[in-house]
């Protein structure tokens, strides 16, 4: 099957240079085979795609989040963080199903694809139901089981939830045409002890696999993690043998100097989620420190319970602002670093980088559309700072994941709409008699 | 002209927990005459807008921008602040035609429609154009002419500016329904000098309208102020009788203990433009503290070329979130308190707020509709949360001003949106050349 994208401003990522003016995206089933101004010679597609004008890009990737979440957006805002986790979202959420989350994942999805990601990094339970609605709605993940384990006479081979978890892996690694990924999930470090820690480090390594954990969200994480073991959280995972194996390292919203040189040390790639650490009041990261060093930094919309949204470009938008105004300096984290943030260091940190993050012959054609034809977007004098500072989740119009339309103009191809909204509803209204 | 609009989600904004679920609107003319629950009695509509169980607010009100400055719009970005003024848009402003300030001002107005701004508050030159599309359009605004002076013996009675000013409303004060306020727009402290502040209030007095400035934007501003006049730019203002007028002090970011106190003596409505603050490097207002003390906080979008956009609830959102983040306190600006600016106080900001502000019998028909219909509003557990932590500017389906509709259902009823575009293109070609 080949597809050709035509009339297409195309940022590719590859540098800030390259961005093609009116240009051509050739694709053969899943994988890009063409990029240029001119025709391709020799490409005869079945399909065409005509862009009008409108920004062709590579698919986002949300770097870290908890897809079904969503199901407790608006749900508890604007209060303390302990009153938040232990009073609202915990009692809440040990009444959810594996229906609840394959609906709730579902809707979640469908609000990623409408802000232009094609791919996201999902740590949550009833996993495999997450599993399902990516294989169903043709998006990519990379998959994760929340592990905790507070007990250290428990034996690890024993857990429920890592058994979870390595079942996941063994169910969904490279399935659906490799669009699936399974790492594993440990919480945290005031969630798993240090026993626990060394045994998924072991698991993972067996499976060949690799990490996505909570670092250092919050002050008070922090001050524990010193308490508890005279240590920072990334010291502390650093010992345990954690970092050995390709980690996404979500927040790290407080590290030392000694922290970030280990991070950089051990090639972990670190997920900056500057909305969620906003709302819940954990505070700014130190992004332009890390991206000095040399650290991978991606970006995550974090679960729509603490953001409230699932929408990439306002996670764009705030990584470029955020930093300038916090410093007081401008030139911090300039546009074209954010989209970055968004694309290439997201393919990076899950392990991807072969196949997306840009829009390149070899790539797999994870490509999104958006519709420069608004008012927020003229005069054109610049297309990144327009996709950075003036660019709303709604402007996507079309999405593609390896080679297939996800998204046509605003409809979903692969989601029944109206039928998620009527079990959401549904889950609703059953939620207050559980 | 009687209209009712109907199955709506009223979002009151007289008190939190005045929301009406399912309820009706009725206008006559340009005034709301219906609030409830109920269909309204003896009420006979000549029009029905069924919001389809949309949410139903008062219009946004923009209380610092400047709108034709969207033509400059991702011209300069991430650049230092003194480049980006002195070398990127001074010198492109100095080109500007009348005809061309009218183009950009309808292209902001049309995206400011299209993020629910019904009302905003514009400093500019070429204002009389300005004040043409607020009248041809039907929106709401409160105008003055940007003035500076930087020789004190120039005689204010020849000044340019000030005449220009002082014409501005006496042709427009009052007119268009009295849709058009026309205030005095001392620029800065400085770029006036303080004879010439002074009489600018003296002429503020004598036409018995208020005063539109900025204020401590930068820390620049603030130490050449006390190194020339030895004061805060605030206390330098307050002495020189600005504050006697009615003022909306823009920015406010770097205001001491006894600024604020001044600024609440005095009655004056400080505009939070938290965007705009980021990118430009000029840090974070202290609006906690402001609040605290009971003065007037409104919110605004400041001029595209330094945001880069005209959207309301990208601002809405930034003044929820900032204030958490910053101090690590979850609970600081609640999102009612962040809806609140962007209506209540933006309306006591600019005088109007007994006329604009809330859905309530007796104000004006100034009204919008927004879509809720979309992923990310789903499951429906806080409507204010939802507005303000997950709202999109696209989500705005309809908006009425003086109980006309101007957009309706994403449709511009009295702009021909082509042919901005058409203008907004043919400028950006001339401009290359002049």
């Amino acid at each position: 099957m080949n597809t050709l994208i035509k009339n297409a401003n195309i940022i590719t990522m590859e540098s800030e240079q390259k961005v093609i003016k009116n240009g051509y995206v050739g694709i053969t089933d899943d994988r890009i085979v063409y990029v240029g101004e001119e025709l391709p010679e020799d490409f005869w597609p079945q399909r065409i795609l005509d862009c009008r004008g409108g920004a062709v890009l590579p698919g986002l990737i949300n770097a870290h989040t908890h897809s079904p979440m969503v199901l407790l957006r608006s749900y508890a805002d604007d209060l303390p963080l302990q009153e938040w986790l232990f009073n609202r979202i915990f009692p809440v959420e040990d009444k959810l199903t594996s229906e609840d989350i394959y609906w709730a994942s579902m809707l979640g999805t469908m609000e990623m694809i409408r802000s232009g990601i094609t791919c996201f990094a999902d740590m949550y339970y009833f996993m495999d139901e997450v599993a399902k609605v990516v294989s169903k709605v043709g998006i990519r993940a990379n998959l994760s089981r929340g592990l905790q384990c507070f007990d250290d006479n428990i034996d690890p081979l024993q857990d429920r939830r890592l058994l979870e978890n390595e079942q996941l892996f063994k169910d969904w690694e490279g399935e659906s045409n490799g669009r699936i990924r399974v790492f594993l999930g440990p919480h945290s470090v005031y969630t798993c002890t240090p026993s626990y820690l060394e045994y998924i480090v072991d698991l993972a390594q067996r499976l060949g696999t690799g990490i996505h954990i909570h670092v250092s969200e919050t002050l008070k994480e922090n001050e524990e993690c010193l308490e508890k073991y005279g240590k920072t959280p990334v010291r502390h995972l650093y010992d345990h043998g954690i970092f050995n194996c390709p980690s996404i390292a979500a927040h790290c919203v407080h590290v030392s100097e000694e922290d970030m040189s280990l991070l950089k040390e051990k090639n972990v790639s670190v997920v900056y989620n500057p909305g969620s650490n906003l709302k819940l009041g954990s505070g700014i990261a130190p992004v332009t420190s890390m991206m000095e060093r040399g650290i991978n930094v991606a970006l995550g919309t974090d679960g729509a319970s603490s953001n409230n949204n699932l929408n990439m470009f306002e996670e764009i938008h705030l990584a470029a602002l955020l930093s300038k105004g916090v410093k007081q300096q401008p030139t911090n984290i300039k546009a074209y670093e954010a989209l970055e943030m968004a694309t290439v260091n997201g393919a990076k940190a899950l392990g991807w980088d072969k196949d997306i993050g840009m829009i390149k012959p070899g790539m797999k054609a994870d490509i999104i559309i958006v519709n420069l034809n608004k008012p927020h977007f003229y005069p054109m004098h610049n297309i990144i700072s327009n996709m950075v500072y003036s660019a709303q989740a709604g402007d996507v119009e079309t999405l593609l994941v390896d080679g297939k339309i996800i998204m046509d103009k605003g409809e979903f191809k692969t989601i029944d709409e109206e039928e998620v909204y009527y079990n959401i509803k549904k889950i609703g209204k059953e939620l207050a008699y559980r």
